[in-house]
């Protein structure tokens, strides 16, 4: 991070503004403003409350009011430090602040180094579903600094595990291998272990997002565990069980759903189930509704943003290594939801 | 309107919005929800408060319910039956629902017509200032019925007139030769000099916004006469002066402004404010302030996106028919102020 300001793809501009969160903010903040106002004459800074809850209009309101009351420019270059909450607000705050300046990703959390920061997606959540108000738009650069990765809640660690994990059974069986061997390691936070799952989850992601920016069919695999996950979020209430959380009970579940429609065999799900424990992420979904609960997954699993006229698309793994976009019957569906709650 | 739902470039989807207002829904929706149900299976519609001052992130959120209410994917297409400020707010939440889905203009208003239907502009106000949070996005199809104008009020049609104007000393003077004898034709509503006007000015802002989608140049020229005319709208609180209006206004002091810097002469000026005034437009513009009005001007037009670390750029008339952004003195600015208000 200290040497972000002599990196040359970073715009040229007057003022700057780090948008970070009240947890981040007093570890990195002083620390990255220092190092910008080697190249920005003008840094502000800006904390937002931290956590998934606080992921709608009224957040991203006050990055709008700070740059509004502070007279920046269109010129001006906006930093998020933080995790993924912090990056894709700050990233639609830039896409949409007078239709378009310029951002920054320096991601703090693993989640945020592995998967949120690269791709260019942002946005907020409605009470109605999880990022259904956004934009498409990229970063200028981002900037992951391991070291921040030390002062990570362990939980948080775990939860950035799930979309490290997410990358083997959908495009790489060799990394889920390494993966395999190396899991103490990133739970201990090995610095090599670490920079090996960053590098090549960033490259895998790369890759997809590259042939596919606006999700307009493969870039939907990099979403494996998410229609799952994202009924867990919301039937939950944001913020109850971190998005790497739900991701992990997700893709045991898409796993499920994958054996049961004859893609993947039994020991396939084993294994990554087995993987996904081993991160310390739960391995088992929870009831959302007592009453009527596959009926309360599936109601959630229709305003998922790759439903289309009420069908649920599935990120589904067909065979190790290779995923696939598909809709599924509702019985089998249900079926999977009874097993894995 | 009758023969939209016959047009090769409407997408296709099961769904589809309507949003308009409370003052052309009972004008025109059914109309076009009868049409529209012969290409989509769904059609629904959503009346928005009317006027200026509703252009917020309030009645914008009011789409997002209503598409996350219905079940609307990704493919659902919006239609903005309306105005400016009921095609801005529906272009940007088409841009920012599920992070885009299509969207089709249908204005109703001249000022739409002739300017914010074409381009892609959208989004809304922030209580320091208009248009600072939005998207371009573009509409795949643009519907002008020239019919509608028909119910438009007086002052809303001379509002729409202020952008018809404003393409003669930008880009063609011809156009505003033209406009000097047709000015009582377009008064009266007459469909063919109306058709001539909407279409010569669809033609000028296509060819500008075609060379220069994200104004990082030239597209600035569209806005001749809206620096000053947004320090009005703002000044005054937004929709107590039509927008059409204060660009009038805006004219008048861009135009005195280039006199000042010896870009053109009084003849031109005068020719210039006696066709502002022919339209039924202001030519003199307000006092916002009465103890510091050229200073409350000059600080509502740092605001402006064009402004670069604090500096305005105005549009200025560079000889007739040519423009020029540049900067200029304040003491000029004041002097123009205080000889227009």
């Amino acid at each position: 991070m200290d040497a972000v300001h002599e990196h040359p793809a970073l715009p040229a501009s007057a003022q700057a503004l780090v948008v970070t969160n009240q947890t981040v903010g007093p570890l990195y903040g002083e620390r990255l403003v220092n190092t910008l106002k080697h190249r920005y004459s003008v840094v502000h800074t800006l904390e937002l409350p931290d956590g998934e809850e606080h992921k709608n209009w009224q957040t991203l309101n006050l990055i709008f009011d700070a740059l509004l009351q502070h007279g920046c420019d269109r010129k001006t270059v906006l930093f998020a430090l933080g995790g993924g909450v912090v990056g894709d607000m700050t990233g639609f705050a830039a896409a949409s602040y007078m239709r378009g300046v310029p951002f920054v990703q320096v991601p703090t959390t693993l989640l945020a180094q592995v998967d949120s920061s690269v791709g260019g997606k942002t946005g907020i959540n409605h009470p109605l579903g999880k990022n259904m108000i956004g934009a498409f738009y990229q970063p200028r650069l981002v900037v992951c600094d391991l070291a921040t990765l030390d002062t990570l809640p362990e939980r948080e660690l775990s939860a950035g595990l799930a979309e490290v994990i997410k990358y083997g059974p959908i495009a790489d069986m060799e990394f889920m291998a390494w993966q395999e061997g190396a899991m103490e390691a990133l739970r201990a936070r090995d610095r090599a272990a670490l920079a090996h799952a960053v590098r090549r989850s960033c490259e895998i992601k790369a890759w997809v997002v590259g042939q596919d920016e606006r999700e307009s069919g493969l870039r939907a695999i990099l979403n494996f565990g998410h229609t799952f996950g994202h009924a867990i979020e919301a039937g939950m209430g944001y913020g109850v069980w971190l998005h790497g959380e739900a991701v992990g009970a997700g893709m045991v579940m898409a796993a499920e759903l994958s054996m049961r429609m004859g893609l993947v065999d039994q020991a396939f799900v084993q294994r990554l189930r087995s993987l996904i424990a081993r991160a310390g992420l739960p391995v088992k979904a929870p009831v959302l509704d007592a009453a009527d609960n596959a009926g309360r997954y599936l109601e959630l699993m229709r305003v998922d943003k790759k439903a289309e006229s009420g069908e649920i698309r599935f990120v589904l793994i067909d065979g190790p290594g290779k995923a696939v976009l598909r809709a599924a019957p509702d019985a089998l569906v249900r079926d999977v939801i009874d097993a894995c709650c």
